[in-house]
């Protein structure tokens, strides 16, 4: 990987923070759009970071491909807006990520949040928002993760295997699925009852810390990615 | 993966032990063959630990497929026989594991650990310990592991790979090489500025407590294994 020409996030940042004034870019918060198909906790847990201050940030809009996604319901309480974007009016998955795309730029989007979205998305997408996409996946990648690993199904692997140590991984969002630079990893371990309802309901405890943390990071501009790493740079430097 | 027939590793120690007098089958100690192609660092965990009663056995016997393995001085040193079996004697990888199971059989070998062994051990030989084989590696297994995957090389994939979560496992060994069940994992935290070597000083440290676990538990009796996975017994039971 080529480490002589780091790609550093913050600039992205500084840019569109630039653009909106710079008298006011200590106090700028980035502004998040997640994209959710399910019930939206790890969602939930970015709000509410982002409402205690932890996360110099906010959620200013989620989309979801599914009506009746739980995800819709929480951002609609929060007074954020809260948008479905119906899969079966598009063409092709090309033109719904455009349109997805449209949608996350009126809002100003910094950074896209994938939480538990189950779409892949396409190239177009990815390039985009480059370098400015994050996902959490319920497993130490590289292992368990890649196709049909989702939700329950990863845990069941897991415990299949007989592996002592499982986590949750933050990454970033590459072409590759689930094999994006890797930001934040916390292990937990596996316990001799667990059962795949048991053990998720762990692991997601471990993801609504990875996940603000892993934002923060960002919105400090403390990210660096280096080839397949990201770097995370001391505070204020 | 067959749940219903477990494979009760204590069943064969008994048996062993009720050989040789069920009056002294509190007081047995399991006897340990340990087969290593390096510096020994694992090994002389293991002996510590035998040593100051943590382990309830012993080291009876140490064989390399190298002579000038310093695992071989460290036996010396610890009067433990200490055996170098020359490959190049042997026609076959075939014959050379029969003479190594003859040997370990020489020496009522109860457990085989392998530590920094460098040959894949032959179907006949798994077959003679079947489920009374351990090897450690320096990963967390399923990740990081397999053909190539040793000593250095590990450490620099993980760190090219940029995880954030490493660490070891023991597993029992099978005909796949690294894929048998896993006993114990410890997991490491991977640092900002780690080099392979630094990584690999880390996790070494937790190796040295991972194996003198492992055979503790099953000198206990405690490992049982189903399918894949290997259940931790209560003590006593």
């Amino acid at each position: 990987m080529d480490s002589s020409t780091p790609s550093a996030i913050p600039d992205t940042l500084i840019k569109s923070k630039t653009e909106r004034g710079r008298e006011q870019l200590k106090e700028t918060k980035i502004r998040i759009g997640v994209l959710a198909s399910g019930r939206g906790s790890n969602l939930q847990a970015i709000i509410d970071a982002c409402k205690d201050g932890y996360i110099p940030g906010e959620v200013v809009c989620v989309i979801s491909d599914k009506a009746d996604a739980f995800a819709l319901e929480r951002a609609r309480r929060e007074g954020i807006p809260a948008i479905f974007l119906d899969p079966t009016k598009y063409e092709s998955r090309e033109e719904y990520d455009g349109r997805l795309v449209e949608i996350l730029n009126e809002h100003k989007v910094d950074l896209v949040c994938l939480a538990g979205y189950m779409r892949i998305l396409t190239p177009r997408f990815i390039d985009a928002f480059r370098n400015r996409i994050m996902n959490i996946h319920p497993a130490l990648i590289p292992a368990f993760c890649g196709k049909g690993m989702y939700g329950l199904r990863v845990h069941k692997a897991v415990l299949d295997f007989g592996v002592k140590v499982t986590g949750c991984t933050v990454h970033f969002v590459t072409e590759e699925v689930d094999l994006g630079p890797i930001i934040i990893q916390i292990p937990v371990m596996v316990r001799e009852d667990d059962t795949p309802e048991s053990l998720s309901e762990r692991v997601l405890k471990r993801e609504h810390r990875a996940y603000p943390r892993a934002i923060k990071l960002f919105a400090e501009g403390r990210l660096q990615i280096e080839g397949r790493r990201v770097r995370i740079l001391p505070p204020n430097k």
